[in-house]
């Protein structure tokens, strides 16, 4: 067992876009276990756009990180020694261990994984916190009925991916929107969206608004919201009456820019009330009751083929800082993983 | 009966604020009804803030007025003629009648009213539209709980007045905001409100805030949305995990203004999101079903006294122009009516 670990800290709070030297790499002893403890050796760390939110010091719905901190993450590790009655050595564990190749825990919020299911590292994408996310927000939020239109916006991402998947195997008409030729390619041949629009290649909110009324001729029903700023404006005046918003992320608005520019909120509140929408914020740690029934479905729709799933891995923890800019700047495609250490189920 | 009628309709489509010059009066033969069809002789004209929207040549839920046609407007008057076997000479009706003086109609949308319950005129407000606005966007959209904090925007006008009223019958703490000392010293002591805030005292949306904040010490819950503007964005900041709101007007944003930047999508998109918040949009016409249920609960608490209600009425139906300038302008006070002609049972 190495006798030193590694972790990133926030070194400084970004303005805007988070630049590397808002992180700092460090070393540190690797800890022991006291009673009632488990030392994790982290294989698989989770990027996520909400981290972002959580470099600013402003209230939210979790507290901020502090500097000197390490960054938060959802992690997939291996039980390497234990203290803990409920654990042994050799366990797949998934739990909020940050950005760190070691960590120990109590056990609390930590769920043992069953390799045999899906691969290990599926329990930060598709099998976990994201895809509970798309799970709830479309079914509880969307409230969807076969034969009405879905838009999603960051289709291709670790919630869109599956929210669209979702929408096609309910019935519905699924038009995603998504950054480059690319991945709008990769939502039609192989999540089976209907249609899916490239948010860069259209020059204004208007140009995207019109390749969105052609895909979708029925109007919108169901707006998949993770992006907020030109895809919302283009979207809004296409929603249907009594269509819905599950309002799951604002990514284009993270850093910085937000403020800028006409006042869209006139705009956007007059259609939610003409067109009497309804918009839902929702965060996915009020629905974790939720959890088992959406890992029995989406895992059996895993075995079966119906629903896939796309990692983009970043290689060693030092990676981590680049690989979530880019995230930010929509630069991943798919999940984005960052390869800790070995895996030994792959 | 006289042989000549008056009306007004649109001469112009209003930028912005609506002038004197956009309406015009015009006269025409009384009209004879017939068969299946009944003349009423219009007695109360309502005028309320959604007539705005009818005037502008956009899509939204209804159709807009044309350039020539009446105005658009329910209605209050005696059936002077009938050839509808529904109805008699001496019946009071209600119905979407228009800005006249005189109307046909084939019974469609119209309903009969019974004075001894209450005013004829309060089939325009507490106990009409407005009255059915307030009772299903608080109860349906609102879903209050005993102990909660309810804010109300225009909550001295037709549908806030009552808004605030059922809020405090149900154990809400409640919070208007109003424009001008006047009508917020009616909120608390007339209609029972907590507290109320003056937005006209109040410089920016900064000071809205600070006082509203001490208003409601328990942050909000509910927030009956008429207004949009300042109000909105002092109310967002104060909102509550899971609160909830029912949307039921914009009016700051009716004529012009909206567009101007900052950009205040970002922070209400946030806030949503971040709070958990639903936001709900509604059009009263959805849910004429709850009619009956509305009727009887509130006409009780009319009679009861529980609740009140307070009219502002406009003199001659060439007076009304004018009132709904000064409507949409909030130097009304309380449900705006314009008497056309005499009501004999006053």
């Amino acid at each position: 067992m190495p006798e030193t670990m590694k972790r990133i800290v926030l070194a400084a709070r970004p303005k805007g876009s988070p630049k590397l030297s808002d992180f700092r790499l460090e070393t540190a002893d690797v800890p022991k276990p006291g009673d009632g403890e488990i030392l994790v050796r982290i294989i698989w760390l989770s990027l996520d756009p909400y981290m972002r939110g959580r470099m600013d010091d402003t209230k939210s719905y979790a507290k901020p990180v502090q500097i000197g901190e390490p960054m938060e993450a959802g992690c997939v590790g291996e039980v390497i020694e234990s203290r803990h009655r409920k654990y042994s050595a050799g366990d797949y564990v998934e739990g909020r261990f940050g950005w760190q190749t070691h960590a120990l825990s109590n056990g609390e919020g930590v769920r043992k994984l069953d390799p045999s299911i899906a691969p290990i590292s599926t329990a930060l994408g598709v099998l976990g916190m994201p895809g509970i996310t798309a799970y709830v927000g479309l079914n509880d939020h969307g409230r969807p009925k076969a034969g009405e239109t879905l838009v999603v916006s960051a289709a291709t991402g670790a919630v869109g991916s599956l929210v669209g998947q979702l929408g096609k195997a309910q019935g519905l008409h699924v038009v995603g929107v998504a950054g480059g030729e690319k991945k709008c390619r990769y939502a039609v041949d192989e999540l089976g969206y209907d249609a899916c629009v490239d948010h860069r290649a259209a020059t204004d909110a208007r140009e995207l608004r019109k390749q969105l009324a052609d895909a979708c001729p029925d109007g919108i029903d169901i707006y998949f919201e993770n992006v907020g700023g030109k895809t919302l404006e283009a979207v809004m005046p296409l929603m249907n009456v009594h269509g819905r918003i599950p309002l799951c992320g604002t990514i284009s608005w993270y850093s910085g820019s937000a403020g800028e520019g006409p006042n869209l909120l006139p705009m956007v509140w007059r259609s939610i009330l003409v067109k009497r929408l309804s918009v839902r914020g929702f965060i996915i740690f009020d629905h974790y009751d939720r959890f088992p029934e959406f890992l029995s479905v989406v895992s059996g729709q895993i075995k079966d083929g119906s629903v896939r799933y796309r990692e983009s891995i970043s290689d060693g923890l030092e990676s981590a800082p680049q690989a979530f800019i880019d995230l930010l700047g929509g630069h991943n495609f798919g999940k984005q993983l960052v390869a800790v250490s070995s895996d030994p189920t792959r």
